[in-house]
This record gives structure tokens, C-alpha cells and sequence, in this order.
């Protein structure tokens, strides 16, 4: 066992403060991961609250971990100690199901092992998160860093990255594709980098004029603003492609009209209430409607390596750990640039 | 001109009555075409009834048009005197944008052209359609019937066959796919005969036990009642595709739990008020929900000789052209087997 400092929620109205977890000694087929990253992301937040209900507390949240190998057990054969690697939203699966054979491990038929809020499938113990210094996961769920990716902003590319990435893949988005973000926080952010690098023509469609520079800056090709009714006459039947990052309540049949035919709107947030869909503009236009979760494993090394490739990584604020309440107020106020991530090495301060 | 006799509608509230129009002698790229038989397609009474606006009066409603041809224009190469032929809901489009040159006619740009409540592209004159005696047609708009197939059953095949047919094919349904039929009318019926003949293995959804027996009949696997709500959890995550062909008001997040992993959800009626969807549904399983209105010329004959080749025609009643206001208040309570099809020859009866 190796005591191991963290940070967590104790139940859905305490902030996060600092806890103690034992992290297991690694098996013949894992390693244990010095932390020295983990990117903050929305679903910490509610889940931290129990806003999805069901929470596991005391709760040590973090899905976007990046450190290094400390320690390998005897058959691990992927990595040796010292290797930056990283962990996303899930540390295990069924490894049986056509989804786990198929690589697709996120939609497991017996549900994915959450990297934290979720329990072992062996022993039934709570998993807990990268809002740690040290965690042990089976080899067959880590990923390789590419060195060239600067640590820090690697993290957030285990969740915010592949959630993107993802749907781009599996939907043949290509070079000269007319693709919109709409929304441009965490995701979006990551959606707009990412379909650049793939040689797409990205259109970022946010509320306000305000977030036109910041669209360009990230490699945007061009900016509308939704709060302006114009923009939806003027982009009617432009896209190829539409990547919703946005989980608060907005009108889906608005962003239908903007898709060509054969068009392909990708859903990523899951608001509140179920928004209404007209079937007339599926129809009359062959388009469709969709949804994306994260990604299996192979596909998120292979988005690593395309970052490495195409020198793409997140816009990250690096806080230490003792800000993450902070941070949370900050992030439910969009007020972040465009990920939080912790310095894990910011733990030996607190001590 | 060729004075040919017509049903029309003289207006939203006039039932339909004799009327008489002009077709015109056919040009070098067209055929002239006596009618022997014509379906009717439940948008016949919306368009007559101007339920969806813009409705072009007088109105000779009719796009599941079957006859013979009886004059060949000199450039027509693909039909001669006396060959068997089809129209649908299109006769003609613009033929340069990307799907007119993909062969995806019904998606033009420029809006297809109506076989009838539409206008001609070159003179503006309204078209007719099938409910008549004659019809004149440029004969890259004319299907090739296979003289395997009776001619009354092959007319509705022009529309319900052609709008299932056509996201079997496009989303790749093929043998040992689970495919669920939500609805038993026109379309329903074509669908779960089209999906077994591909060896699919169909199961029918529809409101009342009262169905099950004719779903059987018609060649599904299985059937389940959809008031009875253990039919929505017995059957979660069991298909890869369903082919929802209701047209009322009806709640798309129920069927799309019944989807497995990737499975796909196509819309073929558009209810009146737009039905919401969970996207917590789309994404933990990366559903897919879209939608398809009937098909392209190259497709449909495929279609047509896929139903020749495999047995498939439609299940009628045919009915005298006297009876079509009475075929109309049937098919609003639902009864029919399962398309009405009227028998162009009755009009001489009627003369």
C-alpha cells in the first residue's frame, strides 16, 4: 500500500479538502503512476456535487492524469518507470463485450470503471482520481504521453480532447470540411484545435461577439455570433459537420438548419430538459443528429500521437490544489482559459 | 396536347371530382405514359387539404404512378412502346447541383420537382399527377417496372417502397441486423417487408396486440405491443436500427433506449409539434437519430428490381377512381391494407 496524498469531497455540500488514500501496490499487469497533472473538468464538478445523483463519497475527483511511471509489475510490457503516461475517465471494463473487444471500452455493456466515483469490478472499493499524487491502474488502460506535448497541457486532452477528437474520427471529418464548434469552453476549445489540425474550415458559433478574437486566436477560420438571429439565415446549409459542446438548455432545430445535406450535428453536453427536435428538418435534408462519449483506449493514443504530430495541446490555467474550490466557482462563471489544471507537485506545498 | 381525365381538388375544403387537363405531346427526351394504376399516399390528402400550405390549385394529387408507355420521344433510348413504367414523387430537378450529379434527385438544391402541387421548371405551369388518365415525362425521371411484379402492387412502391428502402440501404442494414418497424400503415408495412427480404430480423412496434397477427403475416419475426410499457424495457439496447414511420405525436427517448451501442433511429413522418430528445440517450450509446425522405431515380430502380428480384410488392385495395373521398376518410381512421390503389381504368366506368 502507499499512503497517498488527496484531495476530496466528503459529501455533495463540502468543499474539497485534503484526505488520505491508499493507493494498492501494482499487480503483475499495472503500474503505479507519480502524478504530476490532472486537468479539471466540468463533470468533477457535478458529480463532486451529486448533481447526476448516485455519487461515491468521500469522492477524490480527476479523469485528466498525466505523470510518470513510478513502479511496473512483472508482465508490463508497454511501459517502464520514468515513461510519461496518462489516464482518462476510466481505469478498467468488461474486456468481454463486442464494445470492449472492439476497442470501444467508454460503452462497455457492463458500464466503463470510472477512474473515480465508481467502484473496482474485483472488489467493489470506491475509485478515486487524479486529484492525487500517485494512482495504480492496469497497463491495458494507460496511455503514452509523447514527449514533445508539454505535460500540463497534455492532461486535459484525456477527456476534453478525446470527447472531441472522438466524433471528428468516427464521423470522417476531412481536409476542406465546413465544421462549426458551437460553444467555446473546455471542449469547444479542443474541437476547434483539433479540426483545424484535420485540415477542416471551422466556424466557431458562440453567443456573443466578445469571443471572436479568442476564436481566431485558437485557429478559428471564422466567428458568428448565435445571440444575433442573422447569423442563422446567413449559415443556413453551410456545414458539413456541427460539434455541440454546449450542456446548458439551446435550441437544436436552430443548429439543424445550419447542416447540408447529409449533414452531422454531434451532440456533446446533455442539458437539463430534453430540447425539442423537428423531425421535417432530418428528413427533408438526410441529416442527423448524434451523440459521442469520450472514446476507447486505442483511439486516445491515437489522438496523443496526432497531437504530437500536429503540435497540438490544451490552453490551460495551472493552479495548485489548494485553489480547486475556487477554480470550481471560476469554471461554473465560464470564467477559465479554457481548462484548470492542477500542479500535483503543489500537494508538497500543502504538507 | 393530349385532353386526359383527372381527379382534382379545386380547393382545401372541395372534395376531389372529374376534372379535365392537358398533357403535353411528349419532346424528344420525354415519354408519354398511359396510366394503369396509382397508390395513394397519405400526403395526397395533406396536399389536397393544404394542411401543409402553398398548396397549387386545382390539384390532381397522385406520385405512385404505374402504366405503360405510349409514345416515345425521339432522343429515348430506355423505353419503348408498350414497356412497363414508373413515376414518383419527383419528375424532374435541377441536375447540376451535388445531389442531382450523386443521383440524389429528391435532396436538390433547387427543390425537386413535384409530380403534382408543384411547378414545372422551364414554363411554371403546375404538375399533375396520377390521379388522371395520361402523364408526360422526361424519362431520366421514369422507373423501368419489372414485369415480375403485378402492376397495381408495384405503385406504391414508388413512394412507401422507395422512402424505407432507401435508409436500409444508405445506413448498411443487412443480414442477422435487429430491426424494429414502429408503425404498421403504408410505409410500416414496406419496411418490414424490405427488411426481412434483406435478412434482417424484424420485430414490429406498434400501439395495440390487435396488430400482431398481421405483422406476422407480412413477414415479422416478432412483435410488440408499445402500450404496454414492459415492452420498452424488455427490449432495451436490442436493435441496431429502427424505422419509425409514425407520423403522430409519439416519444422518440422511449425508442431510443431500445437501441444497442451505434444503433440508428430514422424518422420517416413529421409529427406536428417538434418531440423532445434526451441527448443523454444519444451520447452514452453514441445513437444516432436521423431522417430520410423517399429517394434518388438510380436508387429507386434498384429498389424496383430488389423487389422483383426478392418477391416484394405491396399489400392493396384497389379501389375505382369514384371511390377515392371515401378511400381518403378510411385512411384517416387507419383503415387500409395497407395502401389504397386506384384503378386508372375506371375512369372509362366513370366517363
Amino acid at each position: 500500500m502507499h499512503k497517498t496524498a488527496a484531495y476530496a469531497a466528503q459529501n455533495a455540500l463540502s468543499p474539497l479538502a485534503p484526505f488520505s488514500i491508499d493507493r494498492r501496490e501494482p499487480g503483475p499487469d499495472e503500474v503505479l503512476i507519480d502524478i504530476l497533472y490532472c486537468g479539471v473538468c466540468h463533470s468533477d464538478i457535478h458529480q463532486a456535487r451529486d448533481e447526476w445523483g448516485g455519487s461515491v463519497f468521500p469522492m477524490v475527483p480527476g479523469h485528466e492524469i498525466v505523470g510518470r511511471v513510478a513502479q511496473a509489475g512483472a508482465n508490463v510490457t508497454r511501459f517502464k518507470p520514468g515513461d510519461a503516461v496518462g489516464v482518462g475517465c476510466f481505469v478498467d471494463s468488461c474486456r468481454q463485450c463486442p464494445q470492449c473487444k472492439a476497442g470501444d471500452e467508454q460503452y462497455c455493456d457492463q458500464g466503463m470503471t470510472g477512474t473515480y466515483n465508481s467502484r473496482e469490478r474485483a472488489t467493489g472499493a470506491p475509485t478515486y482520481g487524479g486529484y492525487s499524487t500517485r494512482i495504480t491502474v492496469d497497463q491495458a488502460y494507460v496511455l503514452r504521453i509523447p514527449e514533445s506535448i508539454p505535460l500540463d497541457r497534455a492532461a486535459p486532452l484525456l477527456c476534453a480532447g478525446i470527447t472531441t477528437y472522438s466524433p471528428l474520427k468516427y464521423y470522417g471529418v476531412k481536409a476542406g470540411d465546413e465544421v462549426a464548434v458551437v460553444g467555446l469552453g473546455g471542449l469547444g476549445h479542443m474541437a476547434v484545435k483539433l479540426a483545424v489540425a484535420m485540415g477542416a474550415h471551422v466556424t466557431v458559433l458562440s453567443t456573443s461577439e466578445s469571443k471572436r478574437a479568442d476564436a481566431l486566436a485558437l485557429g478559428a477560420h471564422a466567428f458568428a455570433a448565435t445571440r444575433d438571429p442573422a447569423t442563422f439565415k446567413q449559415l443556413a446549409r453551410k456545414f458539413d459537420f456541427i460539434i455541440d459542446s454546449v450542456s446548458g438548455e439551446h435550441d437544436y432545430n436552430a443548429y439543424l438548419g445550419l447542416l447540408k445535406v447529409d449533414g452531422t450535428m454531434v451532440l456533446l453536453g446533455i442539458p437539463e430538459t430534453p430540447a425539442p427536435v423537428a423531425a421535417g428538418l432530418l428528413i427533408s435534408k438526410r441529416r442527423k443528429l448524434v451523440g459521442s462519449m469520450i472514446g476507447g483506449i486505442r483511439e486516445t493514443q491515437e489522438m496523443l500521437d496526432f497531437c504530437a504530430e500536429h503540435g497540438v495541446a490544451s490552453d490551460i490555467e495551472l493552479i495548485d490544489i489548494d485553489q480547486i474550490n475556487q477554480a470550481y466557482e471560476r469554471m461554473l462563471k465560464g470564467d477559465v482559459r479554457y481548462r484548470f489544471v492542477i500542479d500535483i507537485a503543489s500537494f508538497d506545498k500543502a504538507a
